[in-house]
């Protein structure tokens, strides 16, 4: 599975794969694949080094990447604190009125909060460069649309590609205008972040706006049937998330949570603004139902939804109160029904590629191929 | 295009199209594809078996079939009239309100409201059989659910094959129960009413749960990299409707309504209840904001939606009252940027086949393909 852009990069599979999860991004780059590693969750820089020191020792050689979630507009001099301010006090209310109901205990004594998604923070995510460039990174990917300006200059200089996820042909365009090397075309089936626009329909319609710059098929993809179908809409590879997270790498940190992955249908989703505040796709729970509830107060916008639940996600995740555990997952999460490992999923994935293939082959009549 | 569906049918193509338009299914047949006229607009049985004479005339022998619309479950003993009686005064004021804000005309003196989609009424749909069983036809499609058992047990003795739209792997395998004989998975991006999972997951999630039976994939294909992807996902044949809007041999009634579908982007759909009371993509316009509006009075159930806005529809559509204006179509609208034939809609689908084909042996490594 070569492509213009794998081979630029160094990799067998233009297969791109990304995850919050040290030990599942090194394995997609010891498997063939490229491994992003999501840094959102690091707050502090020394644990992002410590885990940068730790896929160097553990993928060969292979290269890697990074996942930052950095906003395009600067806000200057505003702290964590003022915005934590910006919190009406009734939405503070209602998170503790939804908890209490399902009988959720405070973090332990002495246990920060685990999952406090304060990477959005330009702050935060500079910091995380400044750790990361210490590296030898491959590639910086942006979640939040066009990385500044000199955060693009900086990665070029130092020889690292720079891509950002866009939901549609519009978004796609400000980023190569941007500067941006690789656009990460992102359908609405992902899970995360995700606009209304089906991979169908946006991957061609990305690959148009923004060629001959490479695009990444993103969203319902975690077959080799699908990543097929990504490359004939005219990707240059694809880019996975959802599928590592029940691989035996992966660690949620919660058996049931897994176990909630396992069963989900890809019906079991919701695209819902409980998380961030801007609409990501998630496992339907009965925690983002309170939130989607029109008799509730309803979600505030980012960055004050993640502020405001932080503390919530972690204590029901600590405490695995299972109708309100949830994760980001796309729609494929209807096929995640069995853990395997990295290396399976890949082994899987490069089989039904070439599955898909033949078929095709075999309908257009090409029984040679 | 050769799959073991379009063998059986006796197609060039396994590519089918749905069109309300008796000119676009036959041109359809013509080009090597499989033309299935829409009859929901049909009242008079007159008016099908007309339209049924001309097809016979224009498609030179080629197959083609019809699409119903009739609900699996009978309800005896119901007119029209007992269903326009249950819909609220409140809802009758609202049409005429919001009719009256974009200072809509009424009908032209003696003539008829155009568009009364009673074909949903089981009592129509039949009546609509009884002509169409005259005819030989080939495929009959029921866009609601399985066809009733006796419908399946007429089509099959008659040599003719049923297929059921469905937007879940679960009601596939309610129509695949039922006894139907192919499945078209109709994905979220698609044009009319849909589910919400995306053709990217849909697909290849169908073609597993009722395999060995062919599957068409529906939602987001207008091109022949589009149809690429749906058969690498698993599908026997691709079934597109949106395309054809703009064809030249199509007959909208309206300059405006083509102007806007060939102006509109893959961002200006809507799933909404307006037209039906189901969810259904269409143009999203002031008519579709004003029904989706939570100020607003909301949407009926089917079928008490359809017969509440059928005058209203017509007299829009009569008058092109253009912010009002719209009709079901798929996200892919954005990329209907001008009027071609059928024939050349169908010459940019196989070329735009091949060259997916290409370009996925070339990743595949398969140069010699």
């Amino acid at each position: 599975m070569e492509t213009e852009l794998s081979k630029k990069l160094g990799v067998e599979h233009a297969i791109f794969g990304f995850t919050p999860f040290p030990a599942v991004a090194a394995a997609i780059s010891r498997a063939g694949g490229f491994g992003v590693l999501g840094a959102v969750r690091y707050t502090a820089p020394g644990d992002l080094a410590r885990d940068l020191d730790w896929m160097q020792e553990h993928t060969g050689g292979k290269p890697y990447g990074l996942d930052v979630v950095m906003p395009a507009k600067k806000v200057e001099g505003v702290s964590e604190a003022d915005v934590e301010a910006m919190i009406p006090e009734g939405h503070r209310r209602f998170v503790e009125e939804t908890l209490a109901k399902h009988g959720v205990p405070a973090m332990p004594e002495g246990e920060a909060s685990g999952w406090r998604i304060t990477g959005w923070m330009e702050q935060v995510a500079r910091s995380q460069l400044d750790v990361a460039f210490d590296y030898p990174i491959k590639l910086l990917a942006n979640a939040l649309g066009s990385p500044p300006a000199d955060v693009i200059s900086r990665a070029h200089d130092r020889g690292v590609l720079v891509a950002a996820l866009a939901g549609s042909a519009k978004h796609a365009r400000r980023h190569a205008e941007a500067g941006i090397d690789i656009v990460v075309a992102q359908g609405y089936e992902a899970g995360g972040h995700t606009g209304e626009i089906a991979s169908m329909v946006l991957t061609p319609e990305v690959v148009d706006a923004v060629g001959p710059l490479p695009v990444l098929a993103a969203g319902g993809i975690g077959s080799g049937e699908q990543m097929a179908a990504g490359l004939a809409l005219g990707a240059q590879g694809v880019w996975l998330g959802s599928v590592w997270l029940t691989t035996t790498e992966a660690d949620l940190h919660s058996r049931a949570l897994t176990g909630k992955l396992l069963a989900a249908g890809s019906g079991d989703t919701v695209r819902s603004r409980a998380l961030t505040g801007k609409p990501a796709r998630q496992l339907r729970t009965e925690w983002t139902d309170a939130w989607d509830d029109p008799s509730g107060p309803g979600t505030l916008p980012m960055p004050l939804q993640g502020l405001l639940v932080a503390d919530a996600v972690s204590r029901i995740q600590k405490h695995e109160i299972e109708p309100l555990l949830g994760t980001p997952v796309g729609q494929i999460v209807g096929r995640m029904n069995a853990e395997r490992s990295v290396q399976q999923v890949f082994d899987d994935l490069t089989r039904g590629f070439e599955r898909a293939v033949d078929r095709i082959n075999r309908i257009a009549g090409r029984s040679q191929a």
